[in-house]
C-alpha cells in the first residue's frame, strides 16, 4: 500500500487545477455509492472550496442530499475501467462499490467511503445552496479534509510514477486522456 | 493557418470535458483584455452552459461586467508562455493582448476576440446571477457558438498532432500538464 498523508488545506485547490475526472463518493445509513464526475472545479483558496455538477436523478444526489457530504476522489489510470463503469452503471441497481470491486478506507470528517486505486482524495460537506441546486444541478462544498498518495504529491506539486500512477482526464464514450508531460513555462523569456 | 470549423453547440461541451486551462478573452468599446483561467467547467449539454470563476479586481471581470460576453480560449502547448505571461500581468497597465504578441480574429456572436495559438474557441453570454457573482466570484455564461481547429477537433472528438498542438493543465508557479496520452477504457471486460 502506497503511503497516504495530509494535504495542508490551503494547498487542495492544487490536486483539483488541472482538471483532472473525479470519483465521487457518498453515504447515508447503510448505503453509499460512487459516481464519476467529470464537471468539477475549485472555486476557492481559503477556506478551500469546490463546485461540482451532480445529475438530479442520481443516488449519489440523493445520498449527498441526505448527508450533506461527499467525498472527491482522484482516481489513477490503473482503474480506468472502473471510472468508466462507476459513470455507466445506476447504484440504485447494486453496490456499486462492491460490484467494481474498489476498496475503501474511512474518511475523517465524513461518512462517505475513500476509494482504494486513487491519487488524492478531498472530504467535502455541501454548503447550503438551493438555487444552485435546483437550476443548475451546481453543489458549492468546503474542503474539510484533503490527502494524497506520499509518493504522487508532495510539498503542492503532482509528480507521477508510472503510467499507471497518472490522474485521467475524462472526454466521452469510454475515451480519455492520461494526465501528460510536466513542463515549467518561462514568462518572462523564451519558452522553456 | 490551419483551418477553423465550427463546432455544433450539441457537442460544445467536449471541447472542455478534460479540464483544459483557458484564456478569457473580453472586449468593451475600443478596450479589450485577455486572462488566463484554470477554474472552469461544462455546466449543461443543451443549451451549453459554462461556469468559470473571475476574480472580480481584474479587468476582464470589469470588462464582462459592461458587455455581458467573453469568450473561452484554449491554448496550445505553443502558447504556454503567454498563457503564464496572462494569467501573471494585469491588462489595466497596456493591451495585454498587444504586449504578448497574441494575434486574434472577430467572434461571430461577440465582441471579444478569438485569440490566435488557441485549439479552440466558445463564444459565451453571460446570465445574470448576481448572487452567484458576488458570493462566489462565480459566472454562468450560455455558449452562443463554438469553433476548434479542424485538424485537433472534429466529430466531437480531439486529436492532438505535433507536441505543441496539445491542451494544457495548469498547476501553479509556471508549471503544466500537456494533455497527455490517449485511450479506451472498457467499462464490461479488463482494461484496454
Amino acid at each position: 500500500m502506497p503511503e497516504i498523508a495530509d494535504v495542508p488545506l490551503d494547498k487542495a485547490y492544487l490536486l483539483l487545477n488541472h482538471g483532472p475526472v473525479s470519483l465521487i463518493s457518498s453515504a447515508h445509513g447503510a448505503r453509499q455509492n460512487v459516481m464519476a464526475a467529470a464537471w468539477l472545479m475549485p472555486l476557492d483558496f481559503s477556506p478551500p472550496k469546490i463546485a461540482v455538477v451532480i445529475d438530479s436523478r442520481t443516488l449519489t444526489r440523493e445520498l449527498i442530499k441526505a448527508s450533506g457530504e461527499f467525498a472527491v476522489n482522484l482516481p489513477c489510470r490503473a482503474i480506468s475501467r472502473q471510472v468508466l463503469a462507476a459513470g455507466s452503471q445506476s447504484g440504485r441497481d447494486a453496490d456499486k462499490l462492491q460490484q467494481l470491486g474498489l476498496g475503501f478506507r474511512p474518511a475523517r470528517q465524513i461518512a462517505a467511503p475513500l476509494l482504494d486505486g486513487c491519487a488524492a482524495w478531498l472530504e467535502c460537506r455541501v454548503i447550503s445552496e438551493p438555487e444552485n441546486q435546483r437550476r443548475h444541478d451546481l453543489f458549492i462544498a468546503e474542503v474539510l479534509a484533503a490527502s494524497a498518495r506520499q509518493d504522487l504529491f508532495s510539498h503542492g506539486r503532482w509528480h507521477f510514477t508510472d503510467a499507471d500512477s497518472h490522474t485521467l482526464h475524462y472526454l466521452a464514450g469510454g475515451a480519455f486522456f492520461a494526465t501528460g508531460e510536466y513542463f515549467e513555462a518561462d514568462a518572462t523569456g523564451e519558452k522553456a
